[in-house]
Parts: C-alpha cells; structure tokens; sequence
C-alpha cells in the first residue's frame, strides 16, 4: 500500500487532517487501531470553540452539530453562593458548542467515507520506519497480516498512548510536565443540568463543574484525591458533595448515574511536535487538564496547520510551512497550557494553600466577574484565539 | 489634648487623611514618633497611580508634583532580548507617576502645617485605651513627657510594625499572610535608566526591575535570596547581573550606587480593618510585594474611604460608611493583592517550579504582550483600578 500522507489515529485530528487533505486533492489513509464502533462510542468530554465548530461546518460535518449540538454564550462562576456570567457573545463575538467527541468522531467518519477516504479500523499500527528519509513505511497489523502503508509523510494523531511519540528516537524531544495534586471525579446523570450554562464552582469543599450532554444528561465533575476511591462514592454522596459545592446558587436536580469514573490531571508538551517526515498532533504531542476544555480544539487546530503546510509542499515544492509547523503549532498550545492552567488554579483547592491564597482565588474570581478586560481576556481564551 | 481624630503616623495615609478631614472641617491631630527630618528622608519606592496623582493635585498638594514627577504612560515587559510596551494610556487613557513617598511626605506635611494642621513630631505613641467606647484616648511621650490625646476616633496610620494593631485585642484580627522564596536586592545608581520606562524583565537568572528616581538616577532590582548576602555582592556583580537578565533588551549605563540593600518579599493583610472607635489605613493593615507598586495607593484609597465615612458620621450622624470601612477598603485590598501575586508569579523564578512553569510563564507574558484584553487587565491595575 502508497499514499501520500499516512494518519495514525481516528480520532478528531486524524479524520479532521484526512479531509482537509481531500477537500485539496491530497490522498491519505487513516490507520485505527480500535473498531469503528469503538471510537464512535470512546467517552470524551467535547466543547468546541468558535471557529472548530466554524471549521466543522465548513468542512461539511456540520450538518449534526448544528442540529443537536448545545450553544452556550458563555460560562458561569460560582462562589459564595452567587453565579456570575462570563457572556463570551457579548465580550467577544463568538459562542461555544457543546457536542460531544464522539459525535463528532461519527459525523467526521461517515463523511470521510462518503467522499471515498480511506479509513483502516482495527488496523494497528506497530512500527514507523525510515522518518528520516524521504519515503517512510507505517508498519500495521490488519485481518491477522502484518501489512505496511508507504508514504510521503506520517501524521501522529494516535493520542497520548499511541506509537507515533515513542518512535521519535531517544534525546530528540524535550518533555514539560506538570501534574495536579487531584483528579475530578465525574458522572453522567440522567437529569436536567442546574443552569443552561457551564457553572465552574468555587467552594471550601473543593472545585466543581457542572456541564451537560444534553437538556436531560448532566455531566458532573467534583475535585478528588488523584487517587479517589470511587467505592468511597456512593450515587448519593456525589450528588449531597455537588450539591453542597454548588453553594446554593442554584438548585441541582438529581437523577439515576449511568457512569462514574475519576480523570486524573496532567499537563504534557513535547518538544518540537515533528521529527524528519512524522508531524505530531493533537493528544500525541500534548495533553492539558480539562478545566479549560481545550483538548479537541488544539487537535484541529495542530491538523488545519499541518494541512496547510503539506498543501504548500505538495502544490508548489514550499518546505516553510513544513518547518514551522511545530513553532506554529506551539504557540497555541502553550497558550493553551496558560489558559488551562489559568483556569484550574483560579477554581481549585491545592494542598500547600495558605488562607491567603484562598482570598487571592476569591479576588480573581471577583475581578474576572466585574471587569470587562478580565472577563474578555477569559472569553477569548475559552472561545478560542484566532488561529495563526 | 483632645481632638476629633486622633491620627497615628505621619506617612501618606496619616498626612492625606488629616488634610482630607481638614477640607471638611473636622479637625484631627497626627503624632508621629520619627522627627519630621527622619520621616522627609525615609527611603519607600514611589509610584503614584492616575487617581492618586489626581487627588494630591485636587488637595492642594500637587505643584512640585506636576513639575518633578515622572509621567509614564506605561511599563515594559522583557523577555527573551525583546521588550514588550504595555500602554497604559493608550489602553486606558490613565498613565503613573514617579514621585518617591519622601517627596509626597514633604508636600503633605508643608501643606498641612500651612493650613494650621497639627502634626506632634517625636511623639511616640504608647497605648491605644477605650477603643470600644465612644471616647478612645491615645496616650503617647513627648518632649520626655507621657501625654495623652482624648478623641473620637482612633486613625492607626502607623504602618506594619506600628502599635495601632497590636492595640486590638487577640482573636479579633484574622491575619491572611504569604511569604515569598525570595526578596528583591536594589541599588540606587548614579546613572540614567535603561528606558524612559519601567522594564519589567523575565530571564532564567531571575527577575530583574529597572526604575528610577529621576532621569539620571536609577533604581535597579534584582531577583535574590531572601537572606541575601550583601557582602557577595560588590557593585560590578551587581551591574553584570543586571545586563544579564536584561538580556539585550537595550544597553545598561553604569554609575556610582549611592545605595544597596535587600528587600524581602511579604503579602499580609488582617481583616477586619475596624475594631471599635479605631480604623486601620495602609501599612498597618495589609502590605504587599512591591511588585504591582500599590503601598502607598493603598494607603490613600484607605483614608479616602475613612474620611468620608467620617465626614457622613459628623455631618449627618450617618454611620453606614463607618461599619462598612473595613469592606469597602478590603474589597479593592484584596483586588492589589491579587495583581500583585499576579505580576510576582509572572516574573519570578520560584525554588519549587518545573520546565513546563517556566514555559507556562513565557506564554503568559507573550500572551499579555499579544492581547489588548489581558494587557488592558494588566494596565487596569497598575494604574489603579478606580475607586469604589
């Protein structure tokens, strides 16, 4: 098997790459270990900012999400009892979409296929070889066979555990790391969400986030130990904690718990995000903490780069766009990392506090919901910089 | 003696309320324990936000200011060889003041005597008594005698290490404290700033501050230990040092250091800033990193909020504004904290951080540099949130 561009991964970033590829008569092959039930159903948070959701629609999969997908023209902080809105549309311009990866997986799916892309479910990849030359081979298993895709170029887009990483050879890439001392412990409820909007709770008992699937289906969150015993939390005592860190702002219905589980908190980058022919990207070349909700609109944005700068090649031999590719790509992920980061120390408890930092956290809250600059600063991060 | 308010300490808080409580024609007495001499030359940084500067002109205090004081528009940021303006006036129409606090001190003191002030030099208050009822008495030595001041109300103007505080019972006061790892090493030099403007530099040898005092004295800055040996540091260590982590950003003129000495780095604040007939104001009450340059605006944002409180009790009886001095002052207390913290953490090296902090903090300042919302967050602040 030849193609031009060989995509490890179907998640967001592969598929999204894969069309943008197509649209510009580039050929490429997506590999995907999993089945194609598999990604459809992977459960993954999925907040879209502004231009991903502009972007989606463009690209022609957004037929879907504009159907079912949850606008939000901002979010809300809660503390002390009060919720202040932080209106995205009125600071910035722009809105989110609430629709989830899945969803998202599916619609990219069923169009890539229908415009007659190549996708390889259950085909893992084992091996890429020749990164260095001109004319890497992607070794993969599929059907039992050891099989191999021979390309012009490897898109990592296999996520945070995938291969594509590990195979850029020893003392290449420079690792930042940062871990939280905590996890969110998160359940989907059969039960209306407490407000039409994202309430990020600040309180005493620790951080809260009360989102939504849909108008019936919360998705809630509750800061816990990295390491939470989730035996330790009965159905009731999640909802008596959410209750209790929601402060009053607002009532919180209570519904049967259709899954419970515990996201630990990492923030990962790598170094650069290409190596010879292997451009990473997405989740393979970065992870963030969920407070800022940025995972799969860094995806897209690493792939409408990565596109861009194969289609120069490919269209008229230009190697600039190529060679930026990580810096480009860089700059709005470590922004990224900043406004995430903004964000889960704004809200969180942290072990080492004093009661100051604690009055501190309350100040910013308060500054973020009474100034016009902070609050912007804050909406155009969560909706999205412009891309480059 | 008696009098309407007794003041404790005649720095700016003390001196700016006097002379407010003056124009209402409510008189006061300020007892300072340092000779007027010692107080005229005590060495504090100056830096005047837009509203503070408007106040000392509106009291009267203003001509040597106008005509002295340095007008910035804004700061600089440094950071990789680059300097990045951040425009206060352009942002939002409000610029600083250099004015060192000895030259207000000066003007508020030649002003207030030339209104027939009262201000008691070499008089060192010992006792506060009765602050629970509605006639306190401030006792204090003078001229080798114990005397003692009946009034009203108790101003503790005193600063930090002042005995206003400590006059109020245990368990009364929360005290809110933060310590930093490390405290600033500055030198007063002989030689013209590297910019017509403060630079606020980032380097990987720590932060570095370039102020001044006028067009040919400098006021330099450097990220040390907060028990740092003066000793290591003779004056061409000291320069070296500092066009290091100015990195290239613009040339660094030497000069003879006519001072030096090391800074440590606190944030305290107690709550609340009332206990019966006394008041808090500045110093005494909340101090702060020199980071964000907000003592002495503090300061007089507290005794402007006192003195019309004041003002509302003896014009009308009103005692709304009395029991509400300690909120009203916290609110915009905290808020300095808080941009404090936040200039601190943005430029400091800290013992405790990773790669990835530091990697987090570089995205942080390009982002303040890149955007008009956060710079204007920025700008807000430094040059003075408005008064409530």
């Amino acid at each position: 098997m030849r193609t031009k561009v060989a995509i490890v991964g179907a998640g967001p970033a592969g598929l999204m790459l894969s069309l943008l590829l197509r649209r510009e008569g580039i050929d490429s092959v997506v590999l995907e270990a999993r089945s194609r039930a598999y990604v459809e159903q992977r459960v993954r948070a999925g907040l879209l900012e502004q231009w991903a959701r502009d972007l989606l629609i463009e690209i022609g999969a957004g037929e879907r999400l504009q159907r079912e997908g949850l606008v939000h023209d901002g979010i809300r902080l809660a503390c002390d009892g009060r919720l202040h809105s932080i209106d995205f549309r009125q600071l910035v311009g722009r809105i989110v979409t609430i629709y989830d990866q899945k969803e998202v997986v599916k619609d990219l799916i069923a169009l890539l296929l229908s415009r007659g892309g190549e996708i390889l479910f259950e085909a893992a990849a084992t091996a890429l070889e020749g990164l260095d030359t001109a004319t890497p081979v992607v070794h993969f298993h599929h059907g039992g066979e050891a099989r191999s895709l021979a390309c012009d170029f490897v898109a990592g887009c296999d996520g945070f555990h995938g291969i594509s990483r590990p195979a850029i050879p020893d003392g290449v890439l420079t690792v930042y790391e940062r871990g939280y001392p905590f996890g969110w412990l998160g359940i989907l409820s059969e039960s209306p969400p407490p407000s039409d909007e994202l309430i990020y709770a600040f309180h005493e008992r620790g951080f809260a986030l009360f989102s939504m699937r849909s108008p019936t289906l919360s998705r809630l969150y509750l800061q816990c130990e990295p390491d939470e015993d989730l035996g330790r939390w009965p159905d009731q005592r999640v909802f008596d904690e959410l209750e209790a860190r929601l402060g009053g702002a607002c009532p919180l219905a209570r519904g049967p718990v259709l899954q419970k589980g515990v996201t630990p908190m990492r923030s990962v980058v790598v170094e650069p995000m290409q190596h010879g022919r292997l451009f990473l990207a997405g989740d393979s070349a970065h992870i963030q903490p969920p407070t800022g909700a940025k995972g799969m609109n860094l995806a897209f944005a690493d792939v409408v780069y990565l596109s861009r700068a194969l289609v120069a090649y490919e269209r008229d031999g230009r190697t600039d766009g190529l060679e930026a590719y990580s810096r480009t790509c860089l700059d709005r992920v470590w922004k990224a990392q900043r406004f995430s980061w903004f964000m889960t120390q704004l809200l969180h408890r942290f072990p080492d506090e004093t009661a100051f930092d604690r009055r501190r956290q309350r100040a910013d809250i308060g500054y973020v919901a009474g100034s016009v600059a902070a609050a912007t600063a804050l909406a155009e991060n969560y909706s999205g910089l412009p891309l480059a």
